[in-house]
């Protein structure tokens, strides 16, 4: 058995981390130089265009003094093969001498892909599938991108311990603390200037007629664009605050006969987008077809969601959501009749729970934040 | 301003928390020595009747060579100045040439207290109040002892994401993971070692007929007791298996009604404990009467609640959870019929919800553990 490269692969990790929102929609990914069992270089993809986190590695290596030829690179996604923005990193690292690669997750995408062949055809030894899952947790964006149609879905919900995310009357504000506020707020920041759009069901939007925009310094240049999922398009007298202060930023998703109303076309003569959505099987409307709608004529590759608990299970059991934080408060509403996280499903045996993965919690001020993905732990 | 000692306390709190279990019903208390801002020497209360933290520490310092004198004491609480089981610790740290000694907590105890003061008056520095609240809340089960007569109570819940205990028809096994379950078999081992119960009502009892035994190794050699909060008397022809299989180890609170049942008589005869409880106001058993006897009657200081979730809740209310572990599976039952983690309250403004601290979260296997505390945020 070889050296363990966890460590040196969870420092990748970390790396790489640090281009999220910059590299998009290149993946994020990150690189270390291992020699006698310490990092001796590191690098990073620090944004789109630029150079790829093996070349930054090696650049850092070279102002250190560090020859590669006597280091291992770890790096969490195999390096690419191809001429895009960039020359390919395979060939950079045979020509900087480097014989021995540890790669985290396999390049999916068909036209970057060949790199570890590469590399072993010039006497190579490559390692594939060092902290795999984290490595594909990683990128869950990029393969998103490449792999589907779709733009990548953040879900956030905000709960008390015993899953309620507002009092009986309907009373939300607030179940969680300014920090965990703030958070959001960041995010929403992130989401707008990488154009991409805030999403809400219409209770969400008729109950707490919410702005959907980052209001914590720093500001974004850009806010996100409101989409609300709702068959009950707003009339105008009675229009949430998103349409009047910003329609030209808001798409509606709803049914063929919402489409139809007076109601739709006013909203329209005012700037906002109506997208008549197809229903499914069910009788639901098809949020996968909205969001393939919202990236191929916005271009949107972010959406946040923001609930409210019926919208979020019909896009957790859809599989369309990348990653679910769950703002948790530690206090109890402890009612029956208390506005649910979820609802929809009417499971007997506990097999039949949706089950999620845990990739991470942290503190934020009284909260928590937990991170979840899709797929069994 | 003086240098910040809040790391030196962390790490005291951590030495102390080693003796837990094992220095009740003394507290857990740790203590460091300081040098040019380095730890010099440790010490920690390993067990009752055992030298205290500060004299442990004193011990570790003369074992390494190192001159007390020289050094700053930090201790999570106020040294006690009374002649116990050991000489006061206040009279060692003097006689040591110690002459700053750093104090989490003052002690609440009227008879060991009076450190403090009796090192100022010999000349040492004292500060109070590093890391308050959190060598508060290490010593929580000892200042229950001290200041209630009530026994100290660890609420345990396994919930979903969404605050859900079991499905609509009552399957909850398993809400947890292996690892998280195992955590709860060693608490469960440790409150039998310490001559606890372990608590639940009578939904619970009825519905998953549970052993309430410590049953993953190392076995205690001492099995918890059990004890029912119910009205309903279990008759002989359908007894949970506690009373069939130990009823030697069993109490039943019920109120005087059940009390005087055959049902009552009979368990009786097996060697049950029947414990007829006072109504609360609103006509509840007094939970608090319940616990009291089972501290005076049979000497118990560690209760553990498993729940359901009236019981859980109607003990938070009352103010007599010191603990509350709640472990959080990443799973989605998502259904308004399914059996809530708390229910029995009908707040309208958030502001009512039921508050509680988060002082700790782990993750064991793929769930999360939050430990939570009475108390505001």
């Amino acid at each position: 058995m070889g050296p363990d490269f966890t460590p040196f692969m969870r420092e990748a990790i970390a790396l790489a981390e640090r281009g999220r929102w910059y590299a998009a929609p290149n993946p994020t990914v990150g690189a270390v130089l291992v020699r006698d069992g310490e990092v001796a270089a590191r690098g990073w993809h620090t944004g789109y265009g630029k150079p790829h986190a093996e070349v930054e590695c090696l650049r850092d290596a070279a102002s250190k003094g560090v020859d590669p030829a006597h280091c291992t690179l770890v790096v969490t996604l195999e390096p690419c093969n191809h001429h895009g923005k960039t020359p390919p990193c395979s060939h950079a690292i045979v020509e900087a001498g480097i014989t021995r690669v540890v790669v985290g997750l396999a390049d999916p995408n068909p036209v970057a892909s060949g790199g570890a062949e590469y590399l072993r055809a010039h006497g190579v030894t490559v390692d594939m599938g060092v902290c795999e899952q984290e490595c594909h947790d990683l990128v869950a964006d990029f393969l998103t991108w490449k792999l589907t149609d779709l733009p990548y879905v953040i879900l956030k919900l905000a709960s008390t311990l015993d899953g309620r995310i507002a009092t009986r009357s309907g009373h939300s504000q607030w179940i969680s603390g300014a920090e965990a506020r703030a958070a959001v707020h960041e995010l929403r920041a992130r989401i707008g200037e990488a154009g991409g759009a805030v999403l809400v069901g219409g209770t969400t939007l008729y109950t707490d007629d919410p702005q959907l925009t980052a209001r914590v310094a720093p500001l974004p240049r850009r806010q996100p664009m409101a989409v609300v999922a709702t068959r009950h398009v707003p009339h105008h007298d009675a229009l949430p605050r998103i349409f009047r202060e910003r329609p030209g930023q808001c798409v509606v998703w709803t049914d063929s006969t919402g489409a139809g109303t007076e109601a739709a076309d006013a909203l329209r003569t005012s700037g906002v987008c109506i997208m008549a959505l197809p229903l499914t099987p069910s009788g639901r409307l098809d949020l996968r077809a909205g969001l393939t709608r919202l990236r191929a004529d916005h271009g949107v590759e972010h959406v946040l969601c923001e609930g409210g608990g019926k919208l979020a299970l019909s896009l957790l059991e859809a599989g369309l959501v990348g990653e679910f934080h769950l703002h948790m408060a530690p206090k109890i509403i402890g009612d029956a009749e208390a506005a649910l996280l979820f609802d929809g499903r009417a499971p007997l045996h506990m097999d039949e729970a949706l089950r999620l993965r845990m990739t991470g919690i942290e503190r934020r001020g009284d909260d928590c934040i937990m991170i979840l993905r899709p797929g069994k732990g």
